[in-house]
């Protein structure tokens, strides 16, 4: 493509970090140049146990790698509690920045992110792979066919995984200091983004949280659900947990039209994802049936989501230090609007009522 | 099958009638021996439309049906208005009673017709036609298994449809003085009646609709969704509108396994009926896809749902004619508790809070 390559740090040797690393490697434009964790112990570690490049760097520290001048980009899989620190940090350092999501606990941190960011011009992306998936954008020109698909009545989606108890004892997704946001930040980021993206990421009006969300003994939600509602008459629902079997539902439903797939955040297969549609659908003679019944899509893709993501993600990245434009803004305001409902989300389930969604 | 044949009379022509005059037809211990409209003229024609056997008697009204000596029982696809007033007399007059739904106004009615039912030793079954297809009964014994399903967590189902303005000006499922409760009798019933199913016919404790329900200029609703929630944390959510392309989600999800198909209320096929199942799910290495991705079942079904719903339905008033037994408390048990949460819908989307479900 004729790009220059876009050189990553990783700051954190999360377990998602394996698979990035992974995906810088795989995108064409893109290398892992540096690993820092918190000890050089644990990034020697994390590179060798990662197959990475033996000439990766190591660094026993996060401001390491944002001081090695080489580093054009940082991939943060950090806890969610020092995303405001890290991420300012970085863009500080003008270090372009693609975040894990959820991208803060709330939106006045994100928007300290977001002004460290523009005031750097770097580049910000958050890691909601499933947006970058070739399949997405067939999915989005069904959604914004007025004759196949119509006006948005409504949206479910849901994503959960039955995590063990060694998981729900230890682990840092369900520690209020590390994420306090618990399954609504893990797996209801993603639900909510789906539904923003049903909605051509036009903001709902207010929320309504199921009431009796479930919480551990440190009160970090295990499992909620959320209604969303716009003033159109437009409404989505949403269920997040980690207690219940793994499933991750998308069902979008026009006036023309139904979107559906059951594999939204990680397709089945990583070659291929597949997504189903109907238009207009009538039942059969004497409502014995179904005619026609919903077309099946098969996507095939050439490389995995993430890295399709961290592709795009070097692509703008180039584009601003090839030709000194400014950071493209849409995938700011995505997360911005993302965590805007998750905030509200979150203050009607611990307010046991509607809430208005901010602005 | 060496039972006796059991000899429906029909009252009323509706477009359902179609289809349930056909599945008598087909299901071997049923025959329809009579049809009644509030005309002569009408009756005939249906019977002619429908290619009924030229023997069937026609009646040109419903009264004439119930007096018939030689009618076993009777199949009622009448406005719900009309319930309350034809079931009790269809009783009275020791008609066997299979009724459409929703099976009343609200629960204090049916409480009559059931009341009516006893008196008179006459089995009563609702027309929810997917109860009786064999997946039903697959799907029953995955939601059983307490290893690939495990406990309940969540529920999701939708069901809607794109009728026509035609329809939407004039069909009487949308005029309060037939079928008051709109799209939620219609369709929400099958959505109750599948959540239940699901739950294994525990009642939830509360309802809590969504705000503002899109209603017609009468006031009947056209479209809604509501939320379940049961005292263990149990929670359900339902869609359904007269205004969406049609969809017909079921989404059931354990701690250890999940169900799902998107044609529960009339399959794709009447030959066949799928659903699928996982169970302990994980995603692949590194989070790159699933394993295993879901099972796909494909149950071949002998006869369309709704024969079989006549067959079992003849079988049990054959047990009831045959051997002087008490008529099975099953299905109007199921009947009455999914009236019971629609009341509760209903209040609560005409009250805008959360309304507990009665007993």
């Amino acid at each position: 493509m004729g790009e220059t390559v876009v050189r990553f740090g990783i700051i954190g040797a999360a377990e998602i970090a394996r698979k990035v690393s992974r995906a810088i490697a795989l995108a064409p434009n893109a290398i892992v140049l540096a690993i820092g964790s918190r000890s050089r112990e644990k990034a020697l570690k994390f590179a060798s146990d990662n197959g990475l490049n033996p000439e990766v760097k190591i660094y026993g520290s996060y401001e390491a790698v944002l001081d090695d001048p080489e580093i054009d980009a940082v991939y943060m899989p950090l806890p969610t509690s020092l995303h405001l620190l890290w991420a300012v940090l970085a863009a500080e350092k003008k270090k372009h920045v693609l975040l894990e999501k959820p991208v803060a606990l709330n939106v006045a941190e994100f928007d300290k992110i977001l002004e460290a960011c523009e005031a750097n011009g770097v580049q910000f992306m958050d890691g909601t792979m499933w947006m970058h998936n070739p399949r997405t954008a067939m999915m989005k020109e069904f959604l914004s066919d007025a004759n196949k698909f119509g006006q948005l009545k409504s949206v479910y989606s849901d994503f959960t995984y039955a995590f063990d108890s060694n998981f729900l004892a230890n682990d840092i997704r369900i520690k209020p200091e590390f994420d306090g946001l618990g399954a609504l930040g893990d797996f209801g980021w993603y639900c909510i983004r789906s539904i923003l993206f049903a909605a051509n990421f036009e903001l709902p009006k207010k929320v309504i949280a199921l009431p009796n969300p479930i919480r551990n003994e440190c009160g970090v939600i295990l499992s909620c659900g959320c209604s969303l509602l716009w003033d159109d008459g437009k409404i989505a629902t949403f269920y997040c947990s980690f207690l219940s079997n793994m499933t991750t539902n998308l069902t979008a439903i026009g006036t023309n039209g139904t979107l559906h797939l059951t594999d939204f955040v990680i397709p089945y297969d990583e070659k291929e994802a597949r997504f189903s549609t109907h238009s207009k659908s009538r039942f059969a003679h004497l409502m014995t049936g179904w005619g026609p019944i919903p077309d099946e899509h098969i996507v095939p893709t050439d490389l995995p989501q993430e890295a399709h993501m961290v592709r795009k993600f070097s692509h703008l990245v180039n584009k601003i230090k090839q030709n000194g434009t400014k950071p493209k803004k849409k995938w700011p305001i995505i997360s911005r609007k993302t965590q805007l409902v998750l905030d509200a989300v979150k203050a009607s389930l611990d307010q046991g009522f509607e809430v208005e969604v901010g602005e």
